[in-house]
């Protein structure tokens, strides 16, 4: 039968783009990027543009009360799940054009291509559109996925309050997108997320296709290293605690420790000296550390060696220091099983791969928790997201999109195999 | 003849620390410090008081054209020019109840001694008060000084502007002192400067008079690296460039080579970094340099090391550098002369002493271009001052009044018989 087979559809790359840059002029900047946070009157816009494509195509539109939107077309068998496409249309103040919106009009793209060709898969498809992906708005981030997959209760989510102390459900019943449908009533069977890398390795590397094996676990850490603020002038080398360089001293070690396990990332971005003025010798200074790998058992060596390293330099400094984790989040792994459909529809469609794991959170981490999931990323011009500049190539995008249907094809044709040879 | 030998002339404590804290209600704050910026109406009343003071002393008071002020009491030989003591009433926003006033209240003081006991110094001697000091209300700080030194032009002191825009010439106008004389026309033959010391290393060593060899000279440099700005999470260590990591090395290589060279400091007290995110490795960061010594020799070799240094941190992280003088101030050496004569007057009064050298910048050292020249430190609690807390006893105070006393009669013997034995 047709559809249990790979199929030559090929995606509408021009339709693809079209759609991205029809959709980047809701909210659209005059930097070509997009502002368009979660819940505002463009949110509102671009998901009434969402639902009149997906009427369109006669799909079936659900609203979730968190304003998480779910469009689903039948497949041809009774009984099987649904298998999931979709990101998000939110975008940070800056945003870019492709962060999370490829990975929804991409889904749309493979949806009007099925359509085109009148190709009904065995397991019913779902575009799914998340609420609060950013979370600049409305902190957290992945707020929607996140009361969907039961991490968070819908009245926390509601509760959430912007700068201008306007509150998440306020808004939504605003924008009119709190529907019925109780958190987590709607489900799937699997869920692919498109996604640009945001990070600088496909580029680099000169690959089309990342293929994700799921998203680093992330440890946050507070660190305050408090030492006495001096006249620089006045007070001889050996008198001094100086923050600044037991904090010169964490920085550097946080790199090494980083450095020292394969798959690692260690950070400090985030830095603020008191009180700072030329000629004060730094009397207290605050970092936020953040540490990053798909491993919590190598989370639990690099968290020890920090922890040593604070030690050892607030000592020799003669500082005191506190630190405290501010954030955890647990690595996630996608299922094997997509991630062989997504390797198999990138070799179908002829494209190169390599393996990748994120270093951003995604829905896709809470899908994982409720159903098999996976993700595809596409490169992003200097690993640039989160800025107007954002910039992944049309033929880039269509590669994307065209993976995301094969490798869509491909899990229906092997779940259903596999459930008849079970029923067998 | 009593005139030149040294006299068992002891200053009275009490009074002096009266003094202080009569002058100190004058734009008292309520934590105990003093906020008398330059040129308000604190600090008109602070002179019109002090004014007061040197007439009931019968002192000649002369203003010159930048307010700074010089009250003379005649000598008991002709042609001999005064000797000078004195500092500054200004005090920063935040300012505590000795930096500088102790200088100009301890002159007094030794001018009552000597009035109350009927001795005459064989030069005349005079009180100073410079406009100016602190620099904090009109930038540069020492403007009086420096403008009374030619080191400024007046038109260029009266054009300083404060935030709201008042300038330093009107501000001068308004408080009415104004003087006739040209700035500069008064001099003196030599200057002694008591102050705080400003720094912890008399408290530390429990010494009782710093004797003052000279002031650091001091340069100042802006650094700016940058790299680029990028995901924590999706940027391996090995794609970075990260502004903050080469800045962590130049923070501990300053540390490194100030230790390296006795006597020297160095340090940053400002640093700002961009973006200054948690999740986004720094793409630019900016510091200032403050590095001081004694010797311009020695400040050369700093400097061309703090280049290398620079230069090898961007170059191994790949971070592009842009490094910048800002500020230069030469070193000064005081007077042999007067320092001996500090030497001897704190060994006739008994106190312990240590050399020392001014991490802080005074007039003493636009004084010390025109005429011999050197400072008496007294220690001030933890070295703290720009601050409300700053805090020198009243045993110290006294010290360090007895101490300028005894300088300035032995100063005054010394140089009164050298020019009897050059004329003999």
């Amino acid at each position: 039968m047709k559809e249990t087979t790979m199929s030559n559809l090929t995606i509408d790359a021009e339709r693809l783009w079209d759609s991205l840059m029809e959709t980047a002029r809701i909210g659209g900047t005059p930097d070509g990027g997009i502002a368009r946070l979660t819940l505002s009157d463009d949110d509102r816009r671009v998901r009434d543009w969402l639902r009149a494509q997906c009427d369109a195509l006669g799909l079936t539109m659900t609203v979730d009360e968190v304003g998480n939107m779910f469009a689903t077309r039948p497949g041809a068998r009774e009984g099987l799940p649904a298998i999931a496409m979709g990101s998000h249309l939110d975008t940070q103040p800056t945003g870019g054009k492709f962060d999370g919106v490829l990975g929804v009009l991409a889904g749309l793209e493979v949806l009007r291509t099925l359509d085109a060709a009148g190709y009904r898969t065995e397991a019913p498809l779902m575009l799914v559109n998340w609420t609060n992906e950013e979370g600049s708005r409305f902190s957290p981030a992945m707020l929607g996925s996140g009361i969907w997959a039961g991490v968070y209760d819908r009245n926390y989510g509601d509760a959430r309050a912007d700068v201008s102390g306007d509150t998440f459900g306020a808004s939504l019943d605003r924008i009119g997108y709190r529907g019925e449908a109780k958190a987590g009533a709607i489900r799937f069977g699997a869920m692919f997320e498109l996604h640009i890398e945001q990070g600088p390795i496909l580029e680099a590397e000169g690959i089309e296709v990342g293929v994700v094996q799921g998203i680093q676990g992330m440890r946050w850490f507070e660190l305050t290293l408090t030492g006495t603020a001096a006249h620089t002038g006045s007070t001889p080398m050996h008198m001094r605690r100086n923050a600044l360089l037991g904090m010169a001293r964490v920085i550097e070690g946080i790199d090494r420790i980083a450095k020292a396990h394969p798959d690692a990332v260690g950070t400090i971005g985030f830095l603020e000296i008191s009180p700072n003025s030329h000629n004060v010798i730094p009397g207290e200074v605050r970092a936020t550390i953040d540490l990053r790998h798909p491993s919590d058992v190598v989370l639990d060596q690099m968290q020890a060696q920090v922890d040593e390293l604070v030690r050892n330099a607030a000592e020799a400094v003669g500082l005191t220091h506190r630190l405290e984790q501010i954030s955890r989040t647990a690595p996630v792994v996608f299922d094997p099983e997509c991630i062989a459909s997504v390797r198999a529809g990138a070799k179908a469609a002829g494209y190169s791969t390599r393996d990748i794991i994120s270093g951003a959170g995604h829905d896709a981490a809470h899908a994982a928790a409720v159903a098999p999931t996976t993700m595809i990323f596409v490169p992003c011009a200097g690993g640039l997201s989160h800025n107007p500049a954002e910039s992944t190539l049309p033929g880039e995008c269509a590669a994307g999109a065209q993976v995301l249907l094969e490798a869509v094809l491909d899990y229906d044709r092997r779940m259903s195999e596999s459930r008849r040879e079970a029923a067998a």
